[in-house]
């Protein structure tokens, strides 16, 4: 087994254990990138000797966290000290923040190797696609906007990355490469210094190749740990199967992932119920739209204004507000977020101890232009709440399929303690087994 | 009459008009801070030869928007690409960062001129506090977070200054420096590039030295304009006195500041009647300590893991979270702040128009260290509602009382309409008239 094929939390317990340098790391890392680069494109900035400098680096200190020498992917609209930001804008070309954004910050600290920035949507919204390749089938997208971070760690060429959701642009890729992610509660780590784009709906992710991995990095950001002991498997444990009010907007292999993940934790022992949110939260796909749009307006006033003829129109039409978006649908849209944000949290307790959804409407879309539909993931973005994303098959043509869990806000810890019981049934222990898609059309 | 002494309104149609140079207007300028500096002490950074550059490149230009050449401050947790930003932390000395924040940005673009960086409480929130004297009393704070801001624009050393409001830094800091200050509905200007501390709090404003300026400035930023037509002037304006759940924190002068602009309201022909909140408001000072520090968590660990001797212990405690915030306190927090903002909002319409509240508790406090108590600011600032502060009087001791007139989210337009009726009969044609003390005590 070479280096990079090691997750991170394997690698961090054979770096503690001086069995594995930082460098020997890196330089597997470096060879992986270098074989598949042309083919999955995730990058969009490394450079192969800061790489191997900082790895050496890195092997000269004491290890100061289970991060130490582990090697990380930075979505390119999170800024970064030593690297360009470019937010697949023309205007960013080769623009060098003065500093790291916070949660670059934390993981450098804790010893984490910025092994470079990866490719996204233009500002993590429209515009300029990622040129990145699913790498389980290059003739398909990866999903955005977070598409490199997601297709690097599907790819093994690093542990970990950062993305960023604000539609649905964390979860869905991690559900299309074939990873795990988690999208925290909203503000539990910093925003600072990456791109923003909706205040109110902007969120920094991670992604890893097992939940323990989410975990590692969840410690470094002092994420509150649960009050309570960690699961001790799937047996007991009552889980909300939530078709969400966007249902049919899953496709066959949507809904097939979401059932066999359903019955492959029923087989071993957890109590699965069906949950049917109230009907307050049929309007919290269109609110996600509002805010999202409405938040825009500001975010992208500068660049309209500076560099209007390198703005996309995506953008421009944002700024001037096509749309009209009025300031009372905002405020519904608010208000209709809060009551539900409260309801949903509600929903926790004695009879539910988290919620399995679709992570994506289903398959990977073909081609690099539609990185697929944010449906299921719109609304847990406003909510607020935590969501893990879980492989959970294939489809026929490779694609990876997958689904999610989500908690309560900020209920972040006790969460990955789940999923991490979970995961094992969920993907039947690491290997991506092949969907047999629900043709069915269901109500 | 000097140039620097011009509202920024007038300096705008003498610009327009070709009558005054951007240069005329700078060097002025330069004159009256180097008059003045030695005892306000206002700036952190500035560069008299770039001052003097930058306003003969925009003698070359055409006028793009009625900020052109007018002169503006910013607060030093704002980023500015061609000026250092140092939030008065000493991890921060000398720090450039890559790009300028987008309220930077929008005005930069429209032509003003920035003029430098004012002082500020260390990362706008707490240790080191400001310089910066009161320029009506030397003795006495300027207030704060946006210290060297307010005074810049109290001392008419510019016309126009940025400052930041998390608790009550911006609109107190007015009330204590004889200005006007607009803290918008939250999100409608990009924090972007302003030091983060509270995503649910922080939020950009602006100085001036009257109505007029704070629109030329609402107007750069797309503040939506109003529905209906401005109000003509006070008559029948419908007014809500609130003294706030926290009124008993008033001292003689912050009372007597309110009551004073509400007889002027009412000669002038306002129907001012006594607005008693909803009991769910009297936890929403606590909800906004809560919300501030449980956020300041994650917005202080980068600095708490890389520069922890260079970080104050204020924010070491944040983000140890000694006063043992609890996920649950925090989300009551978040749903009290989103039921009360339902509340407030819903009590506009026929019957009121503006809310009159105290803009501080009233003098400035004497020394440097206090800058003053936030606790007439923290619930508007939670309720995320427009906040236009207008002056009323000064103190026996030549300090200035403000009060505040606030509006329902993103009604900020006509707010600053409703502002520019009321200021003529709140601030008596720009006189600060000497107000009585109320020394009764008042339950």
């Amino acid at each position: 087994m070479e280096p990079y094929e090691l997750t991170a939390t394997e690698a961090s317990a054979l770096i503690a254990a001086r069995k594995l340098s930082c460098e020997e790391l890196a330089r597997s890392t470096l060879d992986r990138i270098r074989a598949r680069d042309a083919d999955v494109r995730a990058w969009s900035w490394f450079d192969e000797d800061m790489i191997v400098r900082n790895a050496r680096e890195l092997d000269k200190r004491l290890p100061r966290s289970p991060l130490h020498g582990l090697t990380f992917g930075v979505k390119d609209v999170i800024d970064t000290v030593d690297m360009p930001t470019q937010h697949n804008s023309p205007i960013h070309v080769d623009h060098r923040p003065g500093q790291d954004a916070a949660c670059v910050a934390v993981v450098r600290h804790s010893g984490s190797l910025i092994v470079g920035k990866t490719d996204t949507v233009e500002f993590a919204s429209g515009g300029r696609r990622a040129v990145t390749r699913n790498p389980h089938n290059p003739a398909h997208t990866p999903g955005g906007s977070s598409s490199g971070s997601g297709a690097a760690v599907g790819d093994k060429q690093v542990q970990l990355a950062f993305g960023t959701q604000t539609g649905g642009s964390h979860i869905r890729p991690a559900a299309f490469n074939g990873i795990y992610g988690i999208k925290p509660t909203h503000g539990i780590v910093s925003r600072e210094g990456a791109k923003m784009y909706s205040h109110t709906l902007d969120t920094i992710g991670w992604y890893g190749r097992s939940v323990e991995d989410l975990q590692l990095v969840a410690r470094a950001f002092r994420v509150v740990e649960s009050d309570g002991p960690a699961p001790a498997g799937v047996r007991g444990l009552k889980i909300g199967l939530c078709r969400t009010p966007v249902w049919s907007s899953a496709d066959a292999y949507g809904r097939a992932a979401l059932m066999e993940a359903a019955r492959r934790l029923e087989a071993e022992g957890a109590i699965v119920r069906e949950l049917d949110l109230p009907p307050a939260f049929d309007g919290m796909d269109a609110a996600q739209q509002t805010i999202m749009r409405g938040e825009g307006r500001a975010a992208f006033l500068p660049a309209y204004l500076g560099s209007h003829h390198l703005l996309h129109e995506d953008f421009r039409e944002m700024v001037e507000n096509t749309r009209a978006i009025t300031p009372a649908q905002l405020v519904q849209a608010y208000d209709l977020a809060a009551s539900c944000r409260r309801a949903f949290d509600g929903l926790f307790g004695a009879d539910l101890d988290a919620v399995l959804t679709p992570a994506s409407t289903g398959e990977a879309p073909e081609g690099l232009q539609d990185t697929g539909n944010p449906a299921f993931n719109a609304m847990w973005t406003l909510l607020h709440v935590p969501c893990v994303g879980i492989p959970v098959g294939k489809s026929a043509r490779n694609l990876p399929l997958g689904i999610q869990l989500v908690g309560p806000r900020f209920a972040d810890s006790r969460l990955l303690d789940i999923a991490h019981a979970c995961a094992p049934a969920i993907h039947q222990n690491g290997v991506l087994t092949e969907i047999q898609p629900d043709e069915a059309v269901t109500a």
